[in-house]
């Protein structure tokens, strides 16, 4: 505990996680660490939840970072006891109660999201919940295995209560570069030029007034299964390697490429670990996750440095990266969400963004969200942080789900992420789609060809045969545009 | 013609349209400067135009800043002379081709356009063609009343052919400022922290040997109507300006506001009329057009700085414009649309962006682009860097078109533009939705209350209510959801 709170004056506010759950009361505003299962609380939600005996006696609006785990979405969600919840999950609870609209969710791009708390459009936060390794001799904050939007809840929260895991080792500290841009009108340039560039502090400052509680935890973050990249998933990374190589080559980008987003799960894993067997070297990650695949990226030298918002590693890989914590320490840096996906970053670097699309449609829309157009799965993330503003977005997606009764690529998606402007390059296991440059028309020609698997492409063709009757930009056919999901709907699959 | 221009060595380059037409070849690609109807080149156009004799012998690819005059789009769409045309028209000759899809045309972010072209993603430009009112002694380029994606372009092209138009003063010297990025990874901040901040040269630097002919022209800009404001228009402005002192109030937005960018139209100019009425002082505009009412604006002072990439203005704008230049030049700035509509500025400042929708449904989506999902009108234009990267992001629209037969709010719009994610308030001579925080079933409760037309409100929350007789976050029933639409264009009304 003395190497935990090395501010003498916050020793009295040690606690256990019953008590400074009664900090939290009926219809406040709890905002919480957490990005991606990764440095969320988890004692004081569990106790939060286990005081709640009756369903609707007790409710709260919850904002994270972005996705955290089962101790705190599950159990509150169980318990009835979110009502409002901002900007992104991935737990299947609470994604349940969302399409069963007991929940209301907005879904809010991820580097946004903060300023937007900051400016006032969401109300007070009455209570920051955050975990850290340790608070310093000044009371200042040193979080755990992810930033996401915890300095801009310490700043406002009128109230914060402290959760220390003693799990997560002491010597993450210096990991983390912390910096709160000041609000327009008085904003300045944010001035990282590289990925390594630090412009914060190790800390989090906060008036150590506000703390109110402290809890220590020695419960680990919900496991990251590890996911084994399958042939479909090398299939798509070999496509888009080659692509980026052909890029080079034409003298489109430089050798070392420009820095790399990519997402979680198996395709992003697949994609890494392709580049480790590529000639790429001395590349860079400019992203909002670091997932195993990208240490052994960092250990070959691949990827010289990585920066991020979270660690999002399996067991396995935060072993790994304890064991060898003084080199990564010089090759990774933890950053909030803001400044890990800020449009000016992203823009200035360059970035190479690489997301995963649910469905796509021949003209170049892409939903990442929500199936058929009305359950969400997640939500969008970071996606469109780096989408719009990279430099090459790039979408990914398997050709067919759902044992191949749903095609992918579609005539219109069901709901629309990324705009035709904002999707540059479309990847399936088929193969790879430039739509630089391209009109509408040969948009589709380029994605069914290249991209549909070869059960949908005659019937991918005869909807655009047909469309191409008429006159327009945009040539769909409005009555058959949502056929294939209200197919899918009514007998199980997208085929004619 | 040697006040106009100052480089000796160049003189010898003066020539008739017609010979400097003639660089002018087959299958070429041809950028020329221009952005809403302002500061495009017009004799050489037009002597190309007359070139061409029969239909199919000659084509080009033609990029401009934004739209430009019939000069330019109709007289070579006439001749079917533009294979590709990017990234933005307004003209009623080449829409129509582009939706006979006789012109590949993409629809690109303004702001990105002229990085793309630079990282090669559309090949080589053949020649570029600028309006100008001088030629420094340097053999730089002062351009007219738009800068647009000429310094892009000037970098860029093999050759260069300066329209020098006599009409436009030379005294607009001074009033542009012309900052060119370096590309990732060398990019650095763009050092704007105010609307005013000059951060470049007045002229654009060039090599003077790529210029290869230099022509002159006393033609004026298409003459853009002035547009009377509508009691729809109006009512629509004093909803928006409401919301805007509310927010002032509440202590969400400083008294003189964020920067404005505000889009052209009828609309938009009941909006900036209405502000001239209104209690408000020292705004500032930074944003792509200006037009007539901005100058009232800066005479009252309710605005003190406009920073733009045109000047859009009427015969009697530009009257007023050139006999208080003195005064106006401390007042307004042209920058490339690569600055004026930058992600890191419209983010940095806080940009209050006011768009125009053709619809919206919902749910928050908007289309600006697609009319029934197929027609092209304009483009998306400048709306998606502003409306992504604000720090509030609004769509205007009346709630119905089409003498009340199509209601501007529908179940689903038939295109997206702007994803719900990037739209947080609507606005119809109805009323006014504030979008923010809410989920989608709250935020169809609030559109269909505030913005829809009282005549279609019935079918409106008809659709509503079914949707919800159903799980799903986004309570759509696809069945349904383009009904409207397809009525439409069966029947000639939405109605039921
Ligand atoms: C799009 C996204 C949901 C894909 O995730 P994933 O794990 O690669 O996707 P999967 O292939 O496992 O599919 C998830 C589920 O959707 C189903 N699915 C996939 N495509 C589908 C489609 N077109 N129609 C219907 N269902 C589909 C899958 O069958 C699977 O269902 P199951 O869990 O019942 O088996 C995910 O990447 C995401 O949430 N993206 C948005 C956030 C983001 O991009 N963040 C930025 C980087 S971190
Ligand atoms: C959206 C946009 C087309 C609206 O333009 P506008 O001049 O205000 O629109 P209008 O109300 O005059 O409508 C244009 C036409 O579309 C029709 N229309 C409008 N809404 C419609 C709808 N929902 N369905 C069908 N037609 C519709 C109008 O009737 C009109 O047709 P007409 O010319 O045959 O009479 C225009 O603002 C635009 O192109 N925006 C995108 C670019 C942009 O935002 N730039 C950024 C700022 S410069």
């Amino acid at each position: 505990e003395t190497e935990r709170v090395l501010n003498k004056r916050l020793l009295d506010k040690i606690t256990d996680p019953k008590t400074a759950a009664k900090l939290i009361e009926n219809g406040m505003t709890v905002a919480t660490s957490g990005f991606t299962p990764s440095g969320y609380p988890k004692e004081i939600p569990l106790a939060l939840a286990s005081r709640i005996k009756n369903d609707c006696e007790f409710s709260i609006n919850l904002f994270t970072g972005a996705s955290v785990g089962k101790e705190l979405d599950s159990s509150l969600t169980k318990k009835n006891s979110i009502s409002r919840r901002f900007p992104y999950q991935t737990n299947k609870e609470i994604r349940d109660k969302i399409n069963q609209r007991r929940i209301h969710y907005e879904d809010i791009h991820l580097s946004q999201f903060t300023q937007e708390v900051r400016y006032g459009y969401f109300g007070n936060i009455d209570v920051a919940i955050i975990e850290a390794v340790k608070i310093t001799p000044e009371g200042y904050i040193i979080p755990t295995t992810s930033v996401g939007a915890t300095p801009t809840f310490c700043h406002l929260a009128d109230n914060i209560i402290v959760e220390i895991n003693t799990t997560k080792p002491l010597f993450l500290e210096g990991i983390h570069d912390i910096y709160l841009p000041n609000d327009p009108p008085d904003r300045e340039p944010i001035p990282i030029m590289t990925p390594k560039d630090k412009i914060g502090t190790p800390y989090i400052k906060i008036d150590p007034n506000k703390i109110k509680a402290i809890v220590f935890s020695d419960k680990q973050d919900e496991n990251i299964p590890f996911a084994p990249a399958n042939q479909v998933s090398q299939d798509i990374a070999y496509h888009l390697i080659s692509f980026l190589k052909k890029e080079v080559l034409q003298g489109r980008l430089p050798e070392n490429l420009l820095p790399i987003q990519s997402g979680v799960g198996e395709v992003a894993n697949a994609i890494l670990k392709g580049l480790l067997d590529s000639p790429f070297k001395n590349l860079t990650l400019y992203s909002e996750v670091i997932q195993d695949s990208v240490l052994d990226l960092l250990d070959h030298r691949t990827i010289d440095f990585a920066s991020s918002t979270s660690l999002t590693l399996s067991k396995e890989g935060f072993n790994k990266l304890y064991n060898n914590i003084n080199k990564y320490k010089d090759q990774i840096v933890l950053r909030s969400q803001e400044i890990s996906n800020h449009p000016e970053i992203i823009r200035r670097l360059g970035s190479i963004a690489i997301n995963t699309a649910i469905e796509a449609d021949i003209f170049g829309n892409v939903n990442s969200t929500n199936i058929m157009g009305t359950q969400m799965v997640n939500g969008i993330g970071g996606s469109g942080d780096f989408a719009r503003n990279s430099s090459l977005s790039i979408f990914t997606t398997p050709s067919i789900a759902k044992d191949g009764h749903i095609s992918t690529i579609v005539p219109m998606v069901s709901h629309v992420d990324h705009t035709e402007h904002d999707v540059k390059v479309i990847v399936t296991e088929q193969g790879l789609a430039d739509l630089r440059g391209l009109s509408p028309i040969e948009k589709a020609e380029s994605i069914i060809e290249n991209c549909a698997h070869p059960s949908f492409k005659p019937q991918l063709r005869k909807y655009l045969t047909n469309g191409t009757k008429q006159v327009g930009h945009t040539p769909h056919i409005l009555e058959n545009a949502l056929d294939w999901h209200i197919n899918f709907l009514k007998s199980g699959s997208m085929k004619d």
